[in-house]
Order: structure tokens, then C-alpha cells, then sequence
């Protein structure tokens, strides 16, 4: 089951990440054998939510300042209501992601994980879900919006929400090897 | 003072609102003489946020199940990243904000309260302000969004964050006179 030896994925996250949508897929990449590094606007601990409450933190590997999208085959998108709402505020995290694009890298998104999608305009054209509170934003960007656990469109990946969770990262692993 | 005595406003909000951007108005508006009700899909009381926590309560005066548009001389609409995200999934939320623009009343939205006229599909060709994170959605959406404490676009008043409430206020009840 190391399939992923010598990959590495990045995840983006800040505080407001709903807790699964981030764990998750880093211990199913690592027990994949990828290297799986947690990057941020923010320096030191990011919070996670969780069933509409603060819940549990995670180390920062490498603030978004220090990061090189070079680096990594894969960026991964956790969702959860504030997180996403806080990084697409900040250029550096959109002209991060909006890179992984231009470089025809993998991106995976859940959730509310797409928004940041939204301001690096890069769905316009794709075929993608999301949770389904910003449908309507991903339509008017652009994108075609369907209902399923998760949507492959080449190297964007896309999922609904944390009921899908086994879905994606199959998928992300899938596309990585 | 009493300038909006007879007058009705209806707040609509859920769990998650931003405090100052519900409390406030309500205040502003009832010192002007008006009578303000708190609608909600949710019955009892709803919790606001506040500076990155959860905060106090208020109650709910009428469910919208039981709530009809003909009965308010306005729709006010507060923020909070939570508030609006789960409005925008309930139908009924999507169906009252839009009457009021049906029938021509006033609608007051603040921060991520324009998040519910994306749904409502009432934004197109409006000139608007928002909380800044949700300005490409707005956009995306057919507004003319701009960087201003409050936009008055004949019966559509919005402003970007707490710190624009006087503005808010003070618009809301000149519109409403």
C-alpha cells in the first residue's frame, strides 16, 4: 500500500477547517506513503471545526510565504464554512492555488473548498460539485455543478462533504500514482 | 424621533448571525418607532457570533413558515459567515427575501447577507456592497459591487461589516420614512 512513495501533497488550510476534511485525506495519503505537508497564511497551530464548534489543532509545516507549488504533486482543499472564507480574503493562498492550475497539478476541493477555487478563477468550464450552499456561486463562475459524492474533471477533483470523504481521497490516491 | 411609528421591519437571521449586524439595526429602528420582527426557519432562540466565538441568544418572534412578506415595510439581512450559508440551502429563506423584491419593498443586507440574494437571484445589474470575501461571488452574480460603507441602489441598501452599522442604520431608516 505505498503506492504514493515519494509524492507529496500539500493541503492549504487555515483556521475554520472542518476537522475531517483535513485529516482524513492526510492519513489516508500518508498510509499511502506520500508526504503530506500543512500550509497556511498562519504561523504556529490551526483550529479545526467540528460539528458547528472550535475543535481540535494542527501544526503548520510551512506558512504560505515559504511554500513553493513546485514542491508538491497534489493540493488538497478542506472545506468547512470559515476556513475557505478566510483564505480566498488572501492573495498569496489564491495565487497559491491558481498555480497548481497554470502548472496542470492535481487540486482536490470538499466542501466549502471550491470558494478559494472560485477567486483564482480557474472553474469556469469545469465539471465539479461542492457543498451545495455555493452551488449557485460555482454556476455563475462558471462551472457545471452535479450532484455527486465526488467528480473527477482531469486533475480537479471535487467532493460534497465529509460523508464523501472515502470517495476523494480513493480518488486523489487513484490520480496520484 | 418616532419617524417609523406604524412602520414594520422583519430581521431575517439563523444561528450564526453576527451579533452587532442584528442587535444593532433592531435597536436603531425601534428607537425609531418602529416595530421589528426576528423571522427564522429556526423556532426558539438563535445564537449569534461574535469576535470568532458564538455569543448570545435572541428570540425568534415568528417561524417563516408563518411569516408573510406583505406584512413589513422591510427585510434587513445581517452576516456572520454562518448565518447566510445555511439560509441560502433553505427554500424558504430564498423565496422570502425574493418577494420582497417581487413587490417592491426595501431590502437591507450587510456583510455576508448578500450571500441569500445570490440565491434569490435579485442581484443582476444591482449596484452593491458586501463583506469583501463574498465580492466575486457578487460579481459573478451580474452586481456592480463596490468598496463603499453603504450602497443605495433604489430600494436595495448594503453595506460590508460591522464597522459601516451607523451608515447601515441611518440609510435604513431614511429609506423607510
Amino acid at each position: 500500500m505505498e503506492n504514493l512513495k515519494g509524492k507529496k501533497a500539500a493541503i492549504l488550510a487555515t483556521n475554520g477547517f472542518e476537522e475531517s476534511e483535513l485529516f482524513e485525506p492526510k492519513k489516508a495519503l500518508e498510509n499511502s506513503g506520500a508526504e503530506v505537508t500543512v500550509i497556511s497564511p498562519e504561523r504556529g497551530n490551526i483550529k479545526a471545526w467540528r460539528h458547528g464548534n472550535w475543535s481540535k489543532e494542527i501544526g503548520v509545516d510551512i506558512t504560505i510565504d515559504n511554500a513553493s507549488v513546485n514542491d508538491y504533486d497534489c493540493l488538497i482543499l478542506p472545506g468547512g464554512v470559515i476556513n475557505p472564507d478566510k483564505l480566498r480574503r488572501n492573495s498569496k493562498a489564491v495565487d497559491f492555488a491558481r498555480r497548481f492550475f497554470e502548472n496542470n497539478r492535481l487540486v482536490a476541493a470538499i466542501c466549502h473548498g471550491p470558494q478559494l477555487l472560485i477567486d483564482a478563477e480557474v472553474v469556469s468550464g469545469r465539471t465539479m460539485t461542492s457543498f451545495h450552499a455555493i452551488r449557485k456561486d460555482l454556476e455563475n463562475a462558471g462551472a457545471n455543478w452535479i450532484d455527486s459524492e465526488v467528480v473527477v474533471d482531469d486533475k480537479l477533483i471535487t467532493s460534497r462533504n465529509p460523508g464523501d470523504l472515502e470517495a476523494f481521497n480513493r480518488r486523489i490516491i487513484e490520480k496520484m500514482i
